[in-house]
């Protein structure tokens, strides 16, 4: 499909800069991570466009970037802001992130191409380290300008190489004064994140729906640690009957993590498992192992853990709860209001985090802009969207913010 | 129980001096990996001891330690050899590879105070890298010298932190002139190695049992890299029915692994998994696992490991031979004259690999003695035997040398 028009150029280009960044050769994943060497050479590209169009550059106490279109400061609380965030997860998808910040670009350069006179103050932000894949904490930006997550727990998380937050921050040459900022947030009237979806609603739909939807909530989500004892032995000397194997444990926890979800009609995974000695031929004596369950109804999240945490104590194994986020609403007026711009697209909840969920749950009217993803493949190389359907996300972001930036 | 008998005494106060070197003092277990620094105090220890008897020290074409007492090149090939290893596994026991030389030290040890003299040289012999703790091929030092592993091979092995062999060896100063030693081997008559069972066959013996078994064979085993492959996805937005999880299918060839040992009457352990990318929140794209499997009866262990395979298959993934080693028996005179010395002690096969197999299946004439083990449980911190079953082996081993280098 051929989409000549301006919006549709400028988003072309864009995204032909970003696409070598941080790109595995091999692979074609992208690996993005805060306050590294990509992370910087993104950040400047971030600031070299916002430049362009002669937007105010200022970082919040975190260090994430807002460009302005209007002072901020003139009337506190009436700022329209777009934008996401540009790093990755490893071996990520291209979309997850920098969609929404190209996008918004795209629609602030339309604007300004139509002569289009703001009576609010507009922002583009750029999100740092949202995807938490080097410190280990999601949407450390937004948490962290929040007060979600305090600055001593974020200067103390590790990567890992056993570098913290604070010494990436050093070696960086930036600030360590990390805090709540309650003034750049009091900036916000109205946050619209556009995001490429991550499951396969939109696709699933006739093709003939429209290619975006407006999101209604982030689902409830929680992640547990799952410790699974054993008895280090020799494999080659141990009858089965004297083991006492954790991976037999484990496998048995991966079994019943899948069907706990798909009784109760929610999702879980278990991602992440790591097994002591770990060797070829030793009894393994430990696993640590991970629960992730979320679903658009909490109880039914809530019942599916609590199965598995039947079966993990009958196998003489602990569950710890790391954290657990209730439903995230987005702000209804804004919702319907985007919703009613964009012509009455189909409405969706999502069981990933962003950034906008952190804000509305800090009390910022937030609302999400979904774009279609064929595969519903997300966090991967594979992750995509249609150039066509990129261009509808940018057209139908532009008449939103116009919408919301146009009135008196 | 107080056994102030010379021999115990001298077993006693060896093992004092090793107790400390390599000991995690959390775990209380033991780490000793070739070429580390702990394995240059523990062969300068065996060194001191050898110099202490008056033995004539001298390494091979691995670096192994042979310590004769008679010249080994007046009558090639007459020489009698006992030992073991020094070095362990990640986190493992006191027992496996010390005991076996400790005791010979205390064997040559007790032979000359009670003025014997060898009609045959005797040597006691220190194996080095017998675990493959670190560069992962399991009896490295007698594989190299009989030609079962190449000296490229070998050198090119790299530990966890990408360090070679070869390079590890240059880094201790050593020579990398590695390969094939025919001299050495050509001294050996009679390799007897000594060692803690790492079962419990003798333990669940009537207690009135002699304390030592003397070995058969060491049981046909294998090993098999197994690679499981998924897609990666975002685990909140991914609809369990799209998913393709890699961990998921590594659970299922767990559970089989285990139910195929139990039906076939051997042993198979999945002990090594490595999840890709292994997130928290992302599902499993790739899992490489193995499988290792053994028993006394070979046709058993091929017909569970095709069953496994069989799994493995259903689920899209591969299994790769890594190894397979047939039945090793140990020499039937050598082992029948130990036996007779011993007044008619239990004999039993081992699942574990020993130096001791490798010797025999080079045309060495070897014998092994097991010394019980109460739990059964090896390569681990807990890995036991009674002090009085400790010396009851020196004495053991001390009569099979004598009867032995006493022939004319």
């Amino acid at each position: 499909m051929s989409d000549v028009s301006d919006e549709a150029r400028d988003f072309d280009r864009m995204w032909a800069d970003l696409a070598p960044v941080g790109r595995d050769g091999r692979t074609g994943g992208y690996h993005r991570f805060a306050w590294t060497r990509e992370d910087h050479t993104l950040r400047e590209w971030f600031a070299g466009e916002c430049a362009r169009l002669g937007l105010d550059l200022t970082e919040d106490r975190f260090g994430n970037q807002w460009a302005w279109w209007g002072d901020p400061d003139r009337e506190p609380g009436r700022g329209v802001v777009v934008g996401s965030h540009l790093d990755s997860v490893p071996d990520g998808g291209a979309f997850d992130g920098p969609l929404g910040v190209v996008s918004s670009l795209a629609t602030v350069e339309s604007l300004q191409r139509n002569g289009f006179r703001p009576t609010r103050p507009i922002a583009v932000v750029n999100f740092g380290d949202e995807e938490g894949a080097r410190f280990g904490v999601a949407c450390a930006g937004s948490r962290v300008i929040t007060g979600a997550l305090t600055a001593d727990r974020a200067l103390g998380l590790t990567d890992a190489d056993g570098v913290s937050m604070g010494e990436a921050l050093q070696r960086a040459g930036r600030s360590t004064d990390l805090g709540p900022d309650r003034e750049t947030l009091s900036r916000v009237g109205a946050f619209v994140e556009l995001h490429v979806e991550q499951g396969r609603a939109l696709a699933d739909l006739d093709p003939a729906t429209s290619a975006v939807a407006v999101g209604t909530d982030i689902w409830p989500h929680g992640r547990w640690r799952i410790e699974l004892p054993g008895a280090a032995n020799h494999a080659g000397t141990t009858r089965i009957e004297d083991r006492d194997d954790a991976l037999l444990k484990a496998a048995q926890v991966v079994l019943a993590a899948r069907q706990q979800a798909e009784r109760h009609g929610c999702v879980a995974t278990v991602g992440r498992m790591s097994v002591q000695p770990n060797g070829i031929n030793a009894v393994p004596a430990h696993v640590t192992t991970f629960l992730d369950a979320r679903g658009s109804d909490a109880d039914a999240v809530r019942s599916a853990v609590a199965d598995v945490r039947e079966v993990v104590g009958s196998l003489a194994g602990a569950m710890h709860e790391e954290s657990w986020t209730p439903s995230t609403p987005f702000d209804a007026d804004l919702s319907e209001r985007v919703r009613r711009v964009l012509g009455g697209v189909p409405t969706l909840g999502t069981g990933a985090g962003h950034d906008a969920g952190i804000l509305a749950n800090a009390g910022v009217p937030t609302a999400m802009i979904f774009v279609r993803n064929p595969t519903g493949i997300s966090h991967a190389p594979t992750e995509f969207a249609e150039s066509a359907d990129c261009h509808v996300g940018v057209r139908a972001l532009t008449a939103v913010v116009a919408d919301l930036a146009g009135e008196v």
